[in-house]
């Protein structure tokens, strides 16, 4: 099948994806008056004595904003906020079919930092918690930062919900091929949002080299022009100040972690690695290299970000359980203790891993309620 | 019923009054490559290549947003953007229910005229209309107005919405009492939004005798210390520059339209009217005068904002076909026409007026869909 044709089709047959449904029918004029006035006007004056109240007498405790710029849409970059919104329906509908979260799709015609803040701001009383998406780094770094002390969760789905199914998918592939974090050798292509969160999960779970690499290169201590974040990597990352290229990096690594564009790993650099090495080659729709070139090569463990390959690591297993855990506990924040246990709750779902088993698949029901109670138990 | 306790018990147990639903399945393999990656990326660069098919390919075209800042809240008052919600999630499922519009209830942590008018521009790329509610005046009115350029209907409902149920009412009153609107002395009782509003919706329609009284009393040229909204209406309006109270404009009006606060007619004020004299007493939930009251008084057509009396002039006779029919036609405004069509649409609904059916039922299905054909035909 032609995905993007008969998604287009679709698409236009449906008039998009989501929309609003009642919860309370308003058929007769009783209804209406429960509903709406006169006796709204008591549900209102409660939550006007204490604004708490909101999470038990609206949808709020349900309620998620995916809020985007348009900026950093899938591997399309800045297409702007009209055309993000297939992408942010298609979070929203996912939110709901797994794990029953209400998740509005709010797409900004703004891309200044200071703005979005400004909005997200605005808009929190309506809302349990905001999912940040598809904004483009450093800005995506300095909006879920700015938010932290919002009082509902602020989680930019780019980052973490990336970083929680890399980090899963690792834990089984560490144990499938017999290694130990802190003797693992990492080597990211690309250093955005998701490399570089994926990063810091995996050092807070014990990773001890792990070597990141842009564009331009390895990211090492005598580069210049790096922008700050990246510089501020180089204080856990490189321990070795690698320098060079993708394929100077990969030489002996264990395992290779690509969110960055096809084709940018070569068979050479997959049989430069370490033996049994480990690919998680994530560029969508193309992957850094094709499972079967990378099999061949010698990797023990290939994972790709697409379905019709075996170990899709997808974010879909992630951020509708965080959000239901976030939300049924009424969490502030998600916590970095709340990340891991999310990791470590969807790694644990495969019972025994294999090769050819990492992770969970996209659409187990099961999935997100277990990484929900992970992430409520962990808060 | 006591509908207040009710109303709290209900939203309790529902958590609130409205929710998202999918319009797509997401069940297979080949569901989710549709709905989102990689299908969904073919969706995105139509929309890149042409901002206007969002309007076909995503649900932008049936979505508005329900934008308060909970300053006017019912007869509430200032009580906040977290205490509002009750009331905008009423409007959603009245919209949903009545006319099949998607409308998102969104409550904003600001008061700030800018802010919210700034705010309401970023959110524009995800919604077809805009409808304003329970802000308070005169922040609605330079909100409104300068919000008329965003390409997107944007449509204060406590004014135009009541000014079109106001003005069918009007239309079928005079009807039932034998007047002519050029002949008609009309006398409101609160100078708000509502009031403003319908006032300039009367004279677009021919009338032209009004007098506007607020809580200090009578409005006329030679008071001082009127805001500029209130001063720019004595050009059109008091005619003979009446001055003194409610009181004194009633002596021999024919139509008393309250939108003020309880109890402030008297039977004493009614007497003084014409004969046959038309009462709407639509203060909420205790009318200016009891329709009983009113009617031993002199009046022979009586009105109020409930549903437990004859002839309830609500609101929500209007908005949901005015939305319906703009989002229809893709409309970029909300035109004095299309309310003008909407008024005459909703009166003309009432086959034989009579004192006690000026205007339809509030949950009559049908309302809607001729209200949104005239609106629709009008643009």
């Amino acid at each position: 099948m032609d995905y993007g044709e008969e998604a287009i089709r679709r698409h236009r047959e449906t008039r998009g994806k989501v929309s609003i449904a009642s919860k309370m029918a308003v058929e007769t004029l009783d209804d209406l008056s429960i509903a709406y006035t006169p006796g709204v006007a008591s549900v209102c004056m409660v939550i006007a004595g204490d604004k708490s109240e909101s999470y038990q007498l609206t949808n709020r405790a349900n309620t998620i904003a995916i809020v985007t710029d348009g900026s950093a849409v899938l591997g399309l970059g800045n297409i702007g906020p009209e055309a993000a919104m297939p992408v942010m329906e298609g979070k929203s509908i996912l939110f709901k079919t797994l794990a029953d979260v209400d998740a509005y799709p709010i797409c900004l015609a703004t891309q200044d930092t200071d703005a979005i803040i400004q909005t997200v701001r605005y808009l929190a009383p309506s809302f349990g918690g905001i999912n940040l998406e598809d904004i483009a780094a450093p800005r995506c770094f300095e909006i879920e930062d700015a938010l932290q002390d919002l009082g509902i969760p602020v989680f930019h789905d780019d980052q973490h919900g990336t970083a929680i199914v890399v980090l899963a998918g690792v834990i089984n592939s560490l144990n499938v091929t017999g290694r130990r974090f802190e003797d693992t050798k990492f080597v990211f292509s690309g250093a955005g949002a998701g490399g570089i969160a994926s990063t810091k999960l995996l050092l807070d779970y014990g990773a001890r080299n792990i070597t990141l690499v842009d564009s331009t290169g390895i990211i090492h201590r005598n580069r210049t022009g790096l922008t700050s974040v990246k510089t501020s990597m180089l204080e856990t990352t490189n321990p070795e100040n690698l320098q060079g290229d993708l394929a100077d990096a990969l030489k002996g690594a264990d395992v290779f972690i690509g969110l960055s564009v096809a084709e940018a790993m070569t068979p050479e650099m997959v049989s430069s690695m370490a033996k049994d090495s480990i690919v998680f080659a994530m560029a969508n729709p193309i992957p850094e290299i094709m499972p079967e070139l990378a099999q061949a090569a010698g990797a023990a463990v290939v994972g790709t970000g697409r379905s019709d390959f075996p170990n899709q690591i997808n974010n879909s297993l992630a951020f509708p359980g965080i959000f239901r855990g976030a939300l049924d506990i009424r969490a502030t924040r998600v916590t970095t203790k709340m990340k891991l246990a999310a990791a470590e709750a969807l790694a644990a779902l495969v019972a025994e891993p294999t090769p050819e088993c990492i992770i969970p698949w996209s659409l187990d029901r099961a999935v997100a309620q277990v990484v929900a109670k992970a992430v409520a138990d962990a808060a």
